[in-house]
């Protein structure tokens, strides 16, 4: 069995920068032809400027992914900053509060803190991206909370700001999601599969540490159920977050899953289990491309009904589902 | 300032066998006269004879240790075994439903499964120490489902049959053991300490890393609250588990919390923050004996208010705090 689809797009990745980047972004443009690649590098993406310079080194190191530009949210982001960055065609800006995941030091502690950033971006028609996790707040509880106490009044506040709710965990969200006119949500291809016990359940296992940490049973299935429906404002960003392996196994492991080598086949297993083929093309690309008022791409994605083995390791990154076999590959 | 008191019981500690008791058994040893010496072994100590054998070993390994001998209640525990344990001056009978923590593979399913069992050692006055988790169920969850599922009716078909409900982590497992005249119940020195947040709340923490897993900020101000309420029935059980640093900082890590080398130091600290210093000597060095069934230790145990640093690592296992600075010493 064959399938062949559009391209997809992957709305929420790390890209990172460096030795890293050279080694990881081939995977990703192996699968997708467009990318929302996050800004929080090491400097951090912060200006139109330095988008635009990484975007066009993330093209010589990956020739063929087409990244779509993104800002860092943080204090200094002024009007000014949103201005010119949206001139310059960045399409979003991320916000991370402070000190949720990785390279969010710099974060501010509320959407509050920046609002008149918020203001321009309503104005210039710039994506609020959320790392939608309340700090301080105990993390089976930090989700819930950034939803009655972020999104919900900032998502009233400013009905014209296009949000996503990025990497979405809990039944909750879906439910928030849907209920806001103005706002979408971009769901990752482990948090289809993982729940807290993939995590800490049985053996402790860092290669399925992410965050926002994987929920309830019930969670997951809210998950899997919105990204079959056909709700168009449930689109792909897989998340994928490399980290060397070193950074994982260890005494204070990094967050993040490395899905970039078998999103597409994991996502076709997903679907199929769901009795849904029919709706991953939308899912991982149209949607997204939608609500960001992309072009759909032109090129294609095959899909082939035969096994794959995920590597063990990708040099010094250990994948999601390592040396699993799949039942879908790319063609 | 010093606090001499009775020389504390250690109700629930792993051991191990090989060299890694010859390491171990000696951290124990500093601050305890006796020790519940976990059966979960390899192989594992299923026999009153093997409990013996295992008894003599601690001793020369340990010496000033006494061990409090326990078996492992599994599918070939008969009656007839019970017995011949019972007599040969074994304490306890621990039960591992299937799967749940280290080298429990060989567990039971259920109680339900080992009943003719229970009969034999309710009629010798055998304890019965749980590991109180239910097989499959969503790890937040596994404790509270034993206790409705196995711990109460359990209770209550054997009332004469002493039961220990092992290292608790919830609010519910206060008021189920409370609430049951034959049922007490071991408490750790790192639940008093962490929530699920120390685990995955911020860096993946492998070395907070055990089974049950640390739950709510509210389950653990619930054995904060019961262990300075001075009820009997919740008594010092540290689970001090040691694996080698690599079984701990790897891909599949194991669960275990390595307390022994600064677990007094610790509850006193604890004990102080709560203003109950004076109920440290009780829950550590009284409750357990009494529940069991044994003479109060004559020696005492000096703890002196001045700084202790945890060690970074003990050998090949990093203990609970390692490196960090408390204010209590043992003497």
């Amino acid at each position: 069995m064959k399938m062949n689809i559009r391209r997809p797009d992957d709305m929420h990745v790390h890209l990172r920068d460096g030795t890293m980047l050279s080694h990881v972004a081939r995977y990703t443009a192996s699968q997708f032809a467009r990318a929302v690649a996050m800004p929080n590098t090491t400097p951090p993406i912060l200006t139109g400027e330095q988008a635009i310079s990484y975007g066009d080194l993330i093209r010589r190191r990956a020739p063929g992914l087409e990244p779509i530009a993104v800002i860092k949210l943080v204090r200094s982001s002024t009007p000014d900053v949103i201005r010119e960055a949206a001139r310059l065609g960045v399409a979003a800006a991320k916000f991370y509060p402070e000190g949720v995941t990785t390279n969010s030091e710099d974060g501010c502690r509320s959407l509050f803190d920046v609002e008149p950033a918020l203001e321009a971006m309503e104005e210039h028609g710039m994506i609020l991206c959320l790392h939608g996790e309340t700090p301080g707040v105990f993390c089976m509880d930090r989700e819930r909370s950034f939803l009655h106490r972020e999104l919900l009044p900032i998502a009233r506040r400013y009905p014209r700001l296009k949000i996503v709710l990025e990497h979405i965990t809990t039944e909750d969200s879906v439910g928030f999601v849907q209920g806001l006119a103005n706002v979408a949500a971009t769901v990752t291809v482990h948090h289809l599969l993982l729940t807290l016990d993939d995590v800490i359940g049985g053996s402790l296992r860092p290669h399925n540490f992410c965050k926002p940490i994987a929920k309830r049973p019930a969670d997951r299935e809210a998950l899997r159920q919105v990204v079959i429906s056909g709700d168009p404002k449930f689109f792909l960003g897989t998340d994928s977050a490399p980290h060397d392996v070193f950074l994982k196994e260890c005494s204070s492991g990094c967050a993040g899953v490395f899905t970039a080598p078998c999103a597409m086949q994991v996502l076709a297993q997903v679907f199929e289990d769901l009795n849904s083929l029919d709706r991953l093309e939308a899912f991982s690309s149209e949607f997204g491309a939608r609500f960001y008022g992309l072009p759909l791409n032109e090129g294609r994605l095959e899909l082939v009904r035969e096994p794959f083995r995920v590597p063990a390791q990708c040099g010094s990154v250990v994948p999601f589902l390592a040396g699993q076999d799949l039942r879908w590959s790319v063609a």
